[in-house]
């Protein structure tokens, strides 16, 4: 015994284990798990949300950092006490999507972490295929943030953003924000819609331009800096049915909106502004390796700001009060866990 | 006097009137119109709904042949007695969409027989720049449907449709059959969906595989002959819910949808599907100059089965009962307007 995990049962509850960890099997690595971030799908889950997808009690968490604690059989090109994250995607390589080149969206993707168990524990078997390596000097808790980071990335090329294009983010929470920074560092005019005062402060502090649409006219700002022709890209990461409005209301003819927020059901669209001006609505979902790689690099240069997004670091035993402190709407970005302990 | 204009007067509302021809100004050309198709723009016109649009009583009619008649001063390149047809888009040339390459989505576009007098007149003065040359041994009746089919073109043209791909084509009104018709000239696999009787007889008599989702699951068809995969392409032409519903639903991963039909208020649409396969959605409205020349070549090389297209020829007098025979349900597909006397 001597190791803890922290399964989810369903219902939104949330309990520890005590357990000897298995020995990695052949192909697999045992990671010594550091940091694992909580994020909305978390969230979701822990509202009873996808409870049909996390079919046994197992820990959740796909948002993670730590070191390679011991190899499995025929594993090569690793070594124990390599920094690492996991990019948490298990494909099945022999569906349409896999040969067609999109393995990322696979017809029977397994989302490690959510399909199968996650990184709340204190070691954690994974197939080595899903490692991506971290540099030797980076920050753990900073690395924590690589797979968000991805997500953004992801994103980012799906659109791909260019230097002195238009961009407008609606909903500031970390991916938002994240694909706020990211934009801005390829060389984007972005602007930020968001209605919470906490995220507006925080993107005052990480200098991206924002409109809180509650009390300013979103579309009238937009047009003004864009010399009345609408913007070039649009990211709807708010999930809200404002938001989609908001995205076919402020792009230009020809322009490009990305849907990165999850509708839960089908909400109005202005199907007629799609076809009126031409737009493209595109989907982005999770990430390709490049995006996580990448990421990795966004986050080891310091572009993206980790210390200002990670509002807290609590103990891997207190993973249910984090979930309860996000849910609160207390006025924090990304919380941590540590699973060193 | 001696010429006869058929004005829309609002409201549904049309008269005829008499007139003497002014000369074509410079820069202008006077066309002895021939034939003029009605199309479900007009049908919405002589409901009432764009009288916003037809500020005064002219004629409207955009899908039209002809012959020039007179050359106003300055015109080069044209001759008396050339077939011409008109692509029917005047934009300004100063907006940013003009000045982003996309003049036929200009911002301020006069859209020619809608916003500005159109063809359902004997004589009909335009400008040079918007003629498109017909050949000379091309029937002055079968050129009437340049107009539709470059329409379709633009359509194809914007969705790259390529050979081999998996198409579906959700409604078969004229749009939606002649978008069938040259994907199948491009080599993909096409598949029709459509509820009306009569238009599943002409897909069947063009050779078109159509299902009826009223009585078929379309859905489960698609995966039966994609392979589990789901379509390409699907092209929503209906302008219905149901129809925005089942494009979501038959695209593959990462496949794309195109707006042609136009929906009149925000339909609820399927975004978490645009989010989980990464469809791109893109809108495709009139046509480029491109396309409208394709569209003389695909109409003169016999592509298009402009006889089995054209239910019936009516003489100008009576455009008000041709647009009646539309709107009863009537078994036609194209009534073209005589407006040679």
């Amino acid at each position: 015994m001597g190791q803890l995990a922290i399964d989810y049962h369903g219902s939104g509850v949330f309990k520890p284990r005590e357990y000897d960890p298995e020995a990695p099997s052949s192909g697999q690595v045992q990671i010594a798990v550091a940091y694992t971030g909580i994020c909305g799908t978390d969230l979701t889950i822990s509202h009873g949300g996808m409870d049909g997808r996390v079919k046994e009690p197992w820990p959740i968490g796909h948002e993670m950092s730590g070191t390679i604690d011991e190899l499995g059989a025929g594993v090569e090109g690793w070594n124990v006490g390599d920094k690492v994250t996991v990019m948490p995607l298990d494909w099945d390589g022999t569906c349409s999507a896999c040969l067609a080149g999109y393995n990322h969206i696979c017809q029977n993707l397994n989302f490690v972490g959510i399909d199968s168990p996650g990184a709340l524990q204190n070691r954690w078997n994974v197939k080595a295929d899903w490692l991506v390596r971290l540099p030797e000097d980076l920050d753990l808790k900073t690395a924590a943030l690589v797979e968000p980071v991805a997500v953004a990335q992801h994103d980012i090329n799906r659109a791909a953003v260019e230097a002195g294009q238009k961009v407008v983010v609606i909903g500031g929470g970390p991916i938002g924000l994240l694909i706020a920074i990211i934009a801005r560092n390829r060389g984007a005019d972005v602007l930020l819609s968001e209605v919470a005062a906490s995220r507006l402060e925080l993107a005052a502090e990480f200098g991206v331009p924002a409109v809180n649409p509650a009390s300013d006219d979103l579309g009238e700002v937009v047009l003004q800096r864009t010399d009345g022709a609408g913007a070039d890209l649009a990211f709807e990461v708010s999930g809200s049915v404002p938001g989609v409005k908001a995205m076919t209301d402020v792009l230009r003819r020809r322009g490009t909106g990305v849907i990165v927020g999850i509708q839960p059901k089908a909400p109005p669209v202005d199907v007629f502004q799609i076809f009126w001006k031409e737009l493209s609505i595109i989907g982005a979902r999770v990430y390709e390796r490049a995006d996580f790689e990448e990421a990795v690099r966004l986050v080891a240069d310091g572009t993206i700001p980790a210390d200002a997004l990670i509002s807290d670091v609590m103990p891997l035993s207190e993973t249910a009060a984090a979930v309860q402190r996000l849910d609160s709407g207390e006025n924090v970005v990304k919380l941590l866990i540590d699973c060193q302990s």
